[in-house]
């Protein structure tokens, strides 16, 4: 009847991810429709005017019902209350994912609430696409966003293997690299790879003097970046992986010290090598 | 006889700063001939090719000889007797600047030196172009370096007016912005506007481990990207710059250390705050 990979893609949360995960989507021509869900219809409808999704609703329990794959791209601390809504609304069949960027927390009380669910529901798989800015809404959203990125997901024990091959397939068709990992792991690694230059790059900003804004250039630009990012997200983001951002930081700490001290007594052999040990791990990555 | 606004300008060091310097200057046809100076004859060569310099010199008093303007561009540690040097084969009437990322050292060394001269000398004026990049060597030099970026310029009390007016000039004419400073305000600046985002790139680079590197995103890879800058520059440059670099990291510390108090007690609100005032400073300035 159809030639589309998909029949049916809901996204909940049309933001920068979500709505790029749509175009994508559409671009591509992997679905027949992808539906938007969220609480604001101007929003929703600048999202199908920039092709984001083809259609929209404002009801959660309307919005998924008849989806193949349903994608949760809402702040991380409602991922889990709205993929259990999801789960009541949405076919048995269906794959639920989110793109939150914290996922031990997800994974456990999504796992919590499936366990007071009688009878069959649908699949949640924890994902997580390493794409982003400090740029937020769907106003900045680009249908090659995920192109070449990472998309981590994380299946438990029980997860069942065809749906992760298929949602696998479906990150994959959107020309992103998928990765597998306990949810735990990726807590581990993205507090090192995201959460501590968050909090490194807002530091920065806020030592920085309004008078010496004149005086910056591109290295403080870079390192500052992401502090312009979603003040409420990011508190989400430290809060719920707390553990692994403090284990960070006390590391970042024991660098930083290395090189107070360093710096302290003069101890220019000792400065070189942190220098280097740094400009060593930077360099083993491509801009 | 011509019309060029420079006669002859010399540059010491045909680097990035300096190639770029030298592109500018001839791209634009600001002076006759460009000579550059350095040890290096196949470099010096490969600037000629780029058009950063008309021709070259690998004896420093034979290259600086009638020249109107010597820049020196050189380690900032080499900086200071190189100028000695110049001063003593270059014109009375010449302006000598520098490019170096630290100013009171070096302003104070050369006045240290020039106290040794007997008779007329040059004029050396501390200046310093906020362009630069992970990248060097004249490969990477380009002719719109400075272009709309801030050159710090440090005259002294006894800086001649006149040839302070010529050196402002000739860096208006590359199209940067002047900006005229203390020596000492400079580098207490740059402590925080440059050095301390270096030290903290380098320690996030440094606590990434290698397995975590396939898992990072824009976020690390912008906030890092110094960290692959020269390693010897920038150990010259915290050594020189010391008590403010050591300053900066203390104020660093202590944002540090408040985002871990908040984080660790689930203070929502302090955190919130605390990220604010970091997205509120780097929100200041665009991209």
């Amino acid at each position: 009847l159809n030639d589309f990979a998909w029949d049916r893609v809901a996204i909940v949360g049309v933001g920068l991810i979500g709505g790029s995960i749509g175009m994508s989507v559409l671009d591509r021509k992997l679905a027949r429709e992808v539906i938007g869900i969220g609480r604001d219809a101007t929003r929703l409808q600048t999202a199908v005017e920039r092709q984001a999704i083809t259609h929209f609703a404002t009801d959660l329990a309307e919005g998924v019902a008849g989806a193949e794959l349903v994608i949760v791209c809402s702040p991380v601390d409602l991922i889990p209350s709205i993929v259990g809504q999801v789960m009541k609304h949405c076919p048995a069949t269906a794959i639920i994912t989110d793109a939150g960027s914290t996922k031990q927390q997800i994974v456990a009380e999504v796992a919590r609430l499936e366990r007071t669910l009688t009878g069959p529901h649908a699949t949640f798989i924890g994902s997580h696409p390493l794409a982003g800015s400090e740029k937020t809404g769907v106003a900045n959203a680009r249908h090659d966003l995920l192109r070449g990125r990472t998309v981590v997901m994380t299946p438990s024990a029980s997860t069942d293997h065809a749906k992760l091959r298929r949602l696998e397939g479906f990150w994959t068709s959107l020309e992103a690299i998928v990765v597998t990992m306990d949810a735990g792991d990726h807590d581990e690694a993205l507090a090192i790879t995201s959460h501590l230059p968050h909090v490194a790059a807002s530091a920065l900003a806020a030592v920085t003097p309004e008078e010496y804004l004149p005086l910056v250039a591109t290295g403080w630009l870079d390192t500052t970046r992401i502090a312009g990012g979603d003040i409420e997200l990011w508190r989400q983001i430290l809060t719920q992986n707390r553990t692994s951002v403090l284990r960070g930081l006390e590391e970042f700490a024991k660098v930083l010290d290395s090189f107070r001290r360093a710096i302290e007594q003069r101890d220019d052999a000792a400065i070189s090598e942190l220098l280097a040990h740094g400009k060593q791990r930077r360099d083993a990555l491509a801009d």
